[in-house]
């Protein structure tokens, strides 16, 4: 007999209609029987992983390819193993759904004693403390379930941030009818009086500014501004970059593209063409400690255009409300309207040369960069990897997921999962350190469940070297366990799944790299590098926060 | 040089002077510099663990067994990643301190953009989260460290469950004078009028009683009764039992004791002699639905004694403000002074038997029940591990963690980590399932690290059989990756440090027992038991979860 249709179903049809087809998480006795309509369901598949946090890293990775992403838990356990997760995704702008499945509503309502609960009757402990990492929270009843998975996921997909639905194993069985329209996810209009004076302040400082240079980040790609801020940077092209979170929003193969601004921790170049420029337009930028070496970056606010979510700011006016595509596209016009000074020349960059000789920080990310295909998908964990990454050139259609902000370190291997599965047709390319991969491990089993196939680089440099350049470079508490890499995925799988290689030599890697232009099958190389090498840019951002820790 | 006395040690001859000697955690960037005074500390040992959740129930473990534990992490990122661990630490009564590194005072009065932050400028996001299971929390800084410091450790001993400090980088290396005495943790006396009272009620129940029987749980462990408990019982026999949570209370071989009483659940015989009693005294109990199938104890208010940390009950008058301790003593004057009926004859336990043919949950625990030895620890993890784990007859001084009330899976495994740290000279035992064992699996290369000798019976039963016993028992969401289990250490460990067997027959697994008697490295036995095959508990318990989970 066909179950009727019910809240469960509703809100799995929502999904769907968001572009979310696949549900991470971790099965535990409260939402079982929603799991049942999970399997059941025909656009939506149920993806278990090792572990909830690993759920988390995994559904934000999907999301970021993807658009947005979902992630059922269970009740207590579940949820705040995996809420550093969800915290990331919150910090930096990542639409998840948080599901959690919940002891009946009767046995809330008569405070029982149950497991996964902190003993005193109190439900809503975890729902609490999810609040502060949420755009937007419901716990869901027989009453206001449908109107509230709305509420939550319109707020959740407009905010580009997580949502938190507490789901009752009973309520999710009430019988519900299915959604008749999409979720609308229309932003109220900007006034046009405050276009009007926007134009007005913007054409003022761009006419009187021989140099003209934008800068974007991680925001403007968040709120979807990449085809228009690339069609612009086409029409009219200026110097532009990002900083390192929002690598991959433009072609950086194009004239124009100087490279990642990293405020005093740039090249000389870089710093000149963005800072010296008459007026910089920032849009969605973030100026966070580890990407600016400490808050280097100087920008008066008389030479700068500051477009955020929330608003715009010319010079020192503030322009409230006025959306960033709607303040893009105002700039965009204005450009086409205005002539600036041609483009610097871009100094040579260096030639593709056959590296040799054990492998170091520098002769590795050289190796990586003409490895590179177009459309490549690079995660890169916090420390040396994160770093690493933000000297290379990407080529067209490649992208770059890394998570400076929160920065925890170990997201990136289960992110490298949920990017896998929001673009299998893709090649993902994950970069991270042996420390890091430490933490979320066992999610290597669960690609070669699915039979997916990364290219994983693991960087073994015997420790967290990240923490060895901050402080402490020659400290026990630095060193991690030694394990046996090429071994790990024989381990977590039955079958011979993956290729496994171990390289010292930079014409090694180079070899194994031009075996994996189409991978067949998960790819781990594990790369030698010296124990307290980094790359350049990391030693200018953890000088900076040693001084700032001991200060 | 000699650096100067500072708020960092303060801290760490604090935890010495409890007894706590390993520090569990992970190093981040906000807590370096804390580290280097671990490092130098002469009692205080860190442990570094492969991630912050599998820290946090490393010094669960080790507080179980030692008495008080302590977890160092950083900054948003690292405590977020532990906080499943600690929540369980709350529920369970588990004294753990955690102690987070901050970023500088200057940097969070000044709201920076910085790393591991929602970006919002508000550092007091993660600290709130954390209240709800703490008993008591702080924010040090340079005026109130050393005293909030002694605040929060006083209550975290004395309300036996966890304290939070956040320790800004600074703040930590602020001068500061070694404590000049102990903590003072003496519990108010009970009011003597109070105490009074209480022998009047309970002598007139217990003199009109005929039969009278002791249940006694976890938190009479907690708060310390073990000696006075079995003194009592030693010195005036009654039938006693404990709930699962309690299992180890008792020497569960002096006559008296019945067994693991499970209300519905149990045996006929163990369920008449608790609940049929005249008088039955409860000592720290709790009835958790998973450990009653779903709240089936039967006992009437007026036959009742209930003792508990905030006061005692007897019959229908509440004593308030009277201790554990000062209650069990008053009893046991009373039993002293009065007579009972002799102890009822124990029906004949199932005789020691030689198990045969294919390993089954049944043959599977008699089996472990013949090599257990006095002294041993089992650490047994949710799921088939601990409900089958309630069966076992104890020998003299073994002990049992579980974590049924809270119930995070993959607890276990890091806890097994604390509790050999804690105690090194005793063999202990982790029993876990494979679904389990996923969750927290890297913890097994620090023990290799450590070089540890933990006895690991690996209960591969293809998936979740716990959750399949509730619901869904052929649903692809209780399938897990499924891996290659005694490869698991050669990959966490550059050496051939661990022995692995793979066992499916009760013989073999007879015989490696036999052979781990006193393991002198690490021992993965994997054992081969029937996908649906549950303990007879886990079925009665199971059952109820599921019709309530329905209702």
């Amino acid at each position: 007999m066909q179950n009727p249709y019910s809240v469960a179903d509703y809100l799995l049809d929502r999904l769907a209609g968001c572009g979310i087809e696949h549900l991470f998480g971790v099965p535990g006795d409260y939402n079982l029987q929603f799991l049942d309509h999970v399997i059941d369901h025909p656009a939506v598949r149920w993806v278990g992983c090792a572990n909830e946090l690993n759920a988390a890293y995994a559904a934000d990775g999907y999301a970021r390819v993807a658009g947005a992403g979902a992630l059922l838990t269970t009740f207590g356990v579940g949820e705040l193993s995996a809420i550093n997760g969800l915290a990331g995704s919150y910090a930096e702008y990542v639409p998840v759904l948080h599901i959690v499945g919940a002891p009946c509503s009767g046995a809330q309502r008569r405070g029982e004693l149950m497991h996964h609960t902190l003993g005193d009757g109190d439900f809503q402990h975890f729902y609490r403390m999810s609040q502060a990492i949420s755009a937007a929270s419901a716990v869901l009843d027989e009453h206001n379930a449908c109107y509230e998975i709305d509420r939550v996921m319109q707020i959740m997909l407009t905010s580009r941030r997580p949502g938190y639905l507490m789901l009752p194993a009973d309520v999710a069985k009430r019988p519900a009818f299915p959604p008749t329209r999409a979720l609308s996810l229309t932003l109220p209009e900007s006034q046009e009086s405050v276009v009007t004076a926007f134009r007005y302040q913007a054409r003022k400082m761009l006419m009187n500014s021989s140099r003209v240079a934008l800068l974007a980040d991680f925001l403007a790609w968040r709120f979807d501004l990449q085809p228009i801020l690339q069609r612009w940077m086409a029409e009219t092209p200026m110097p532009h970059a990002t900083l390192l979170m929002g690598k991959g929003l433009f072609d950086e193969q194009q004239p124009g593209f100087v490279g990642t601004y990293s405020a005093g921790a740039s090249s000389e170049y870089v710093r000149e063409i963005i800072e010296g420029a008459d007026t910089t337009i920032c849009v969605g930028t973030r100026f966070v400690d580890t990407l600016t070496a400490g808050f280097t970056q100087q920008f008066a606010a008389q030479r700068t255009i500051d477009i955020q979510p929330q608003g715009a700011r010319v010079g020192q006016t503030w322009f409230s409300g006025l959306s960033m595509e709607q303040a893009v596209t105002t700039l965009r016009e204005l450009c086409l309207e205005l002539s600036f000074a041609p483009l610097p020349v871009k100094p040579a960059g260096e030639s593709a040369r056959d590296e040799k000789g054990p492998l170091t920080q520098e002769n590795f990310w050289h190796t990586v960069q003409q490895a590179l295909q177009p459309g490549d998908i690079l995660v890169a964990d916090q420390g040396t990897a994160a770093f690493g990454a933000a000297s290379l050139s990407l080529p067209t259609g490649a992208e770059l997921l890394v998570q400076p902000l929160w920065g925890s370190i170990g997201y990136a291997l289960p992110a490298t999962f949920g990017a896998q599965l929001a673009a299998p047709g893709r090649r993902v390319i994950l970069i991270t350190g042996d420390g890091a991969a430490q933490l979320t491990i066992q999610e290597i089993g669960s690609m070669l469940r699915e039979a997916l196939s990364p290219v994983i680089l693991l960087l073994n440099n015997d420790g967290y070297t990240v923490e060895r350049a901050i402080h402490g470079e020659t400290q026990r508490y630095n060193d991690i366990a030694p394990w046996n890499w090429t071994q790990i995925p024989r381990a977590f799988s039955l079958k011979e799944g993956a290729a496994c290689w171990q390289v010292s030599q930079a014409i090694q890697l180079k070899e194994v790299l031009a075996r994996l232009s189409q991978p067949q099958r998960l790819s781990l190389v594990e790369v030698i590098l010296p124990k307290a090498d980094v790359p350049a840019l990391l030693r200018a951002v953890t000088r900076a926060l040693e001084s700032r820790n001991s200060g």
